[in-house]
């Protein structure tokens, strides 16, 4: 198949245009009149770095390619908007193949409301994507940047932690193997691979916490304690996490002593879980659970903002006792990024 | 060098951000206000199939993805905006030789006006670059597509043809060393490699031709006959190229005689001169030979848009006499697409 007429049938699978489109993909550039403000971000996913094909459909990885790149815009309290996506294709994958890929994408476009309105197709030594996403609001002030936490506001977390780094386990760690389907229950194994190899970002409970008077918000993607010390120096505070406060999920406990780590570690450090970490103000907060429920999402309080004694902003996990619990890196599991 | 200090140094290298940027890179998102319409559209650069790093610099590297991606947004008749920039970097790059590659894009960020918003950096199995940037007009009509070329209109082109490609020739092609320095002159050489190497869009005469009325307009990365056809087909109609009103650069002809081609393939075939390609009705065409000849720009009159008899939209290079001449494919100098 003609490279040209590949791109027709990748555009053919697509969602219809959303209405701040006006020119979609197939010109050298697509047309959008956005009647706001967007937030935008770029992320990319690499076969070899962030996936292996053997462990992950071709559907699965367009999929977590463009979701991985939408949770930055979930983060922002930001509507979705357009898509767009560079493919690097190697010699050994087919044109079915590309349009798995292709599928996967066109699915969580579909399922999230963005369109993807343009894109490059190339050669590349690997399977390779890279995603820019755009998002909306009416004005800039309505999104939720890192910078805005203050001393009193309290800390919450979407949903569960630590389960795309027990997933992670479970597909890379052979001798992890054993706790899967006899500790573990082979339907918790399957959906702790299903949060490493498919994650949701969470856009409507981005969007709902923003509203609710969010004042500092990041999407947990290097780890729970990595990602609140981001906040922590663009906001200039102190980001005190309650260790036993945190939401592990189910079949972590199981995963981490199979393999003699901490389960905090896990949920602390392990990453790529797409959950929202937010600082709201006291006043705020009960409104902003009810919300939450409402969507289904559950929203737990891990902590609370103080000033940063000394001008040292920093996140600091603490156990029971109010010790900092050291929270050793992951990035023997997760080679995302390069250094 | 850690990950994030190095992020650091490449965000203090880049040009200050412009008027549309209320939060540029380091947040989740950058943040903007466009205030009308956006051209958006991606472009990438991997080692092994768009450059070798033997014949590029890191610096060369940098500015041409960033480049040609702004070649789109020229074509669009659009004023630079914003880019966000995925870079993979391979392990035997070290940090000296990032900055390099972001010092490529910054230079060329300065000089066009577009502030880079923001990033992404992972590894990845050979230098990598996926560059998506944004331009700007005040209403969607103001952008150029490729869909509105009408019979009677006159085809125009910017610049000179071929370069690139001859350019291309001198770099990979030790069989054409012996034209270099003697039948072509060093100066001539260096010039046609830095096409291929350093190309420029053409934003300022975009801009201009978009004004003066163009009704369809491409860059030319594919090659002025393959480009051409983009906008018959989009258009709906013939165009007629004639062979000999093509512009060709100084030098293409002594590649072309060196390497037993036709100057002409290298002109109509060759791609990556980025040049713009134009449709504009033919009162339309004085003044726009006068405001590209005040920006110094060459616009040359090619061929002109017929009717396309029997619902057969495409695009024809005729030589003298008016017989259609073949172009040859240039895909194995130039193996930019997958396919």
């Amino acid at each position: 198949m003609g490279e040209f007429e590949l791109l027709g049938l990748l555009r053919e699978r697509l969602p219809a245009a959303g209405p701040q489109v006006r020119l979609g993909s197939g010109d050298d550039a697509a047309v959008t009149v956005p009647g706001g403000a967007v937030a935008t971000s770029v992320d990319a996913l690499v076969e070899g770095v962030h996936f292996r094909r053997e462990s992950a459909t071709l559907r699965q990885i367009g999929r977590k390619a463009i979701s991985t790149a939408l949770s930055d815009l979930a983060a922002m309290g930001a509507a979705p908007g357009e898509a767009y996506v560079w493919l690097g294709a190697p010699e050994d994958l087919d044109d079915e193949g590309l349009l798995e890929v292709g599928a996967g994408l066109a699915a969580v476009a579909a399922e999230t409301g963005t369109t993807v309105a343009g894109g490059d197709l190339t050669r590349a030594p690997v399977l390779s994507l890279a995603v820019t996403v755009t998002g909306h609001a009416p004005d800039a002030d309505d999104f939720v940047t890192r910078s805005g936490a203050r001393p009193g506001d309290a800390l919450v977390v979407t949903g569960e932690l630590g389960a795309a780094a027990a997933g992670l386990v479970l597909l890379e760690d052979s001798s992890a193997g054993a706790v899967d389907g006899q500790d573990l229950g082979a339907a918790i194994a399957d959906a702790l691979r299903a949060r490493q190899l498919d994650p949701t970002p969470r856009l409507a409970a981005g969007k709902t916490l923003a509203a609710a008077g969010a004042t500092a918000m990041i999407d947990i993607s290097d780890g729970l304690a990595g990602d609140a010390g981001h906040v922590a120096t663009s906001s200039g505070a102190l980001l005190v996490i309650d260790a036993d406060a945190l939401p592990i999920a189910p079949g972590v406990e199981q995963v981490a002593a199979a393999t003699g780590c901490d389960p905090l570690e896990l949920a602390a450090a392990g990453g790529e879980d797409y959950e929202l970490l937010a600082a709201l103000p006291a006043d705020a907060l009960a409104a902003a659970q009810e919300a939450l429920a409402a969507l289904g999402v559950p929203l737990t309080v891990i902590g609370r903002v103080e000033t940063a004694e000394g001008g040292n902003p920093r996140a600091e996990v603490r156990r029971r006792g109010g010790e900092a619990a050291p929270i050793r890196g992951f990035d023997q599991l997760r080679p995302r990024k390069p250094r």
